[in-house]
C-alpha cells in the first residue's frame, strides 16, 4: 500500500519536490531546559528558547562568509566546522517579534519558522512566551470560526479578502444577531494580522468562555484602498523622495470602502444587530489613526472607538480638541453621551516618541473633557503581544451599554 | 491626523521597525509585455512573466558571491554593477511551481513572494498563467467562505486545525443539508494547501455558478496524526537510516481520527447529509495513497473516491486486485455498484516512474472488473495546476446518483 523501499520512496519524494528540502529535527542537547519556539515549522527544533528568554538560532550555511541575526538587534552568528551557524542572544521581551538573517548582505527568512506577512514582506517571527499569560493561547473551550470570505467593493471596483471571526455559537443559535467589531491590523500588515499573529480567535474563545466579552462578530479589513481609477499608494520608505503632497494619507479611500460596501456587505451577510450601539471599530499603529479617522466622521456608525498603539492628533503633531475632526470634540457632553467607549492602549516599552504622542493625544481629549479608557501594556513594545493584550482588556467593555 | 513630516513618519516606521525592510516596485522597463507574478506581494514587480513563459527574477545582493535561482532546474544569476542578481529563466511550464534562490550556498525564499507551505517549509512559490484557463481564477460569481475550525481529537489527543469550504448559499439556505468530500494535501504541505496552492473555493465557486458541480461542503485536514503518547512519525529523508520498521506509514492515526474524531464532527457541526452516499474523500500524491487506505477500509462511509496523482497498489508495487485491501475488490459487481466513482488521475508532464505507477494501478484495477475514470492533465508536472484540474473534473462527478 505505501512505499516500502527507498527506490520507490526516492521516486515518491523527487516527485514532490522535495528530497533536497527536507531538515530533520535532529536532537542535539543543549544540556538545559531550552525549548522549541512555537512559531517553528514542524519538526523544527531551532529557535530554542531558554528559560530565562535567550534564544539560540542556528543557519546551515557552510559557504557563507558571514550570517547575522536581525532581531531586538543584530547578532553575528558564529561558523561551526560543521558549516551550521549558531548564536546566542540576550534574554527577549516577552511577546511576538518579527526576525530575519542576513547572509552575506542579504535579508533572508529563517527556513525554520512559520512565515507571518509583516514589514511589507513575508518575514520569519519567533512568538517567546509570556511566563503566567496563556490568554491567547488554544484551550480547550469552544472555539469559534474564522472565515474567509470575499466581497466586490464599488469603491475600488475590485474583490477584496476579509477573515470574519464568528463565535463559537454563532451556528448553533441562528436566530440569534450579534454586534460587530471591526478590527485593523498595522502598517506593513494584511487583513492576515490579527488572525495568525494576533490570535484574535483565541483571545476571543477564551473571554466568551469566561464570560467576559460577549459573543460578537469581528471583521478584518485591508488597510488599504484604492479607488477605482487612482494608483495605488502604499506603505513608502521615508526617503521624502516619493512623498506625495500633502504627506501620506493612510486612510484613502478606505472610508468610502466600510462606509459604502463593507458595513452593508456585513449586516446584509452575517447576523448583525446593525445600529450604531453594536457597532465598534478598533486598530493597531496604522490600523488606530484609520479608526479615529473614520469613526469620527461617522459617528451615526459607531458607538465604540479604539486605538491599540495607534490614535488620531496628527501622531504627536497639532491637535486642537476644540476644532478637529469638524468639531466632533467641541461639545464634550454630547461626545461622552454618544461615545460609549474611547479607548487608548499602549506599551511602555514602545518607542519613547510614540509612547508621547499617544498620551499627548490623551491628555488632550481629557483637557476638553473627553472621557477615556487609558491603558498601559506593561513592559511591551510596539509589537503584537501589546496589542494581544489590547484586545483583552477592550473586548469586555464593548456592547454593554 | 497623519504624519505628515520625515519626522513624524520616520518615527512611525521605526516604530514598525520597517524602515530598513521596504522594497518599493520600481517600474524598470523591459521593453516587452511581461507582467509581475500573480503570487508577488503587493507593490513587487519581479518575479516578471513574460508573453512566452519566460521568468525575470531579481535579488539584491551586493555582498554575495554567488546566485543560484532553483525553479524547474539551476539557473545562476549574473550581478550587476548595482548589487542586483538577475536572470531570465527559459519559458517554465503552466502551474504553481515552489522556487527560492540559492545564497552563498543558502537556500532561502524570495523576499518578493508570497509563501506557500510545501517542502516542509515555507517556501517561495510562482503562478505561471495557463493560456485560456481561469478556471481557478476569482471571478464575479458568488462566492463560498473557507473557515479556518479547530476541533479535539481523541485520537491525537489534542485540538486539530481544519479548513472547511462551505458553498455559497450555505448561510442563505439554513435549512438545507449538503454532501462533503474530504480532500487531502500532499507529502511536504499542510491542511492550507489546498486553499492557498490550491484554490479550492475559487474552482468550486466557479463549478457551481455554472451549475457544473452541486453546492458541497470540503473538508481540508492535516495529513499526519499521532496517537496520544505516540512519538510524531514525520516526512524523511530518503537516506534509509531513518527508515521505520515495516516501511514507511503514510496513514498512521490519520484513519482513526477521520472515522472516530473528525467525520462525527463535521456531521454534528455542519448541515451534512450524512449518509455514505453523500461523502466523498480525495487526495493528491500522497494524500492520495491516504485516500485510498481509509476509504477502502471504510467502504460503508465513503462512496467516492479520488486518487489525484496519488492511488493505491503499493505506488508501483506488488498489487492483487484479488486480496489487496482485505479483498474489497474480489467480487467486481458489488464493488462497482457499492462505489460510485473511482477516480485516477495524473499529469502527463508527472516523472515517468509516477504516472507509470497510477497507470499500473488503473490497468490492474480494470483488468480485475474495476471500473475508473481514469483523467490525464496535459502538459501538467506533479504540482497544483494538475490537481486543480482533478478537482475540477472530479466534483461535477460527486454526489449525482
Amino acid at each position: 500500500m505505501f512505499p516500502t523501499t527507498t527506490r520507490q520512496l526516492s521516486i515518491l519524494l523527487l516527485a514532490l519536490g522535495c528530497s533536497a528540502q527536507l531538515i530533520v529535527a535532529q536532537d542535539t542537547g543543549t544540556g538545559d531546559d531550552a525549548k522549541s519556539a512555537s512559531s517553528n515549522v514542524p519538526g523544527q527544533e531551532y529557535p530554542k528558547i531558554h528559560a530565562d528568554l535567550r534564544v539560540d538560532f542556528r543557519l546551515k550555511a557552510p559557504e557563507a562568509r558571514k550570517v547575522r541575526l536581525h532581531l531586538d538587534k543584530d547578532y553575528d552568528l558564529e561558523r561551526g566546522s560543521n558549516g551550521v551557524w549558531t548564536v546566542t542572544t540576550t534574554p527577549q521581551v516577552p511577546g511576538f517579534h518579527y526576525y530575519w538573517f542576513v547572509v552575506d548582505g542579504v535579508n533572508v527568512s529563517d527556513p525554520a519558522s512559520e512565515t507571518f506577512f509583516g514589514v511589507s514582506r513575508q518575514s520569519s517571527g519567533i512568538e517567546i512566551p509570556s511566563a503566567g499569560e496563556d490568554f491567547y493561547e488554544a484551550k480547550d473551550v469552544a472555539h469559534g470560526e474564522i472565515r474567509e470570505h470575499y466581497y466586490f467593493s464599488k469603491t475600488t471596483g475590485a474583490w477584496r479578502r476579509i477573515f470574519v471571526y464568528t463565535p463559537p455559537d454563532y451556528d448553533l443559535h441562528l436566530k440569534t444577531r450579534y454586534p460587530v467589531l471591526y478590527l485593523q491590523h498595522g502598517g506593513g500588515e494584511d487583513e492576515r494580522g490579527w488572525v495568525i499573529q494576533g490570535r484574535v480567535n483565541f483571545i476571543m474563545d477564551n473571554l466568551i468562555a469566561e464570560g467576559k466579552a460577549k459573543p460578537m462578530i469581528i471583521v478584518m479589513e485591508k488597510g488599504a484602498a484604492t479607488r477605482v481609477g487612482e494608483a495605488p499608494q502604499s506603505f513608502r520608505p521615508p526617503s521624502g523622495t516619493n512623498r506625495p503632497p500633502g504627506g501620506f494619507n493612510f486612510v484613502g479611500a478606505l472610508d468610502d470602502v466600510f462606509i459604502g460596501d463593507l458595513i452593508p456587505m456585513i449586516d446584509k451577510t452575517y447576523r448583525t444587530k446593525t445600529d450604531r450601539a453594536h457597532r465598534a471599530m478598533a486598530g493597531l499603529s496604522m490600523g488606530g489613526m484609520q479608526t479615529f479617522a473614520i469613526t469620527l466622521n461617522h459617528l451615526d456608525k459607531f458607538a465604540y472607538i479604539g486605538g491599540f498603539s495607534g490614535a488620531g492628533g496628527g501622531f504627536g503633531g497639532p491637535f486642537d480638541v476644540k476644532t478637529a475632526n469638524h468639531g466632533v470634540f467641541a461639545n464634550p457632553e454630547a461626545f461622552n453621551k454618544k461615545v460609549h467607549l474611547l479607548w487608548l492602549g499602549v506599551g511602555t516599552a514602545e518607542p519613547a516618541n510614540l509612547h508621547a504622542s499617544v498620551v499627548k493625544y490623551h491628555d488632550a481629549l481629557e483637557a476638553g473633557g473627553i472621557k477615556t479608557v487609558f491603558y498601559e501594556s506593561p513592559g511591551t513594545a510596539h509589537e503584537w503581544l501589546t496589542w494581544r493584550r489590547d484586545l483583552r482588556e477592550f473586548a469586555p467593555l464593548l456592547f454593554v451599554n
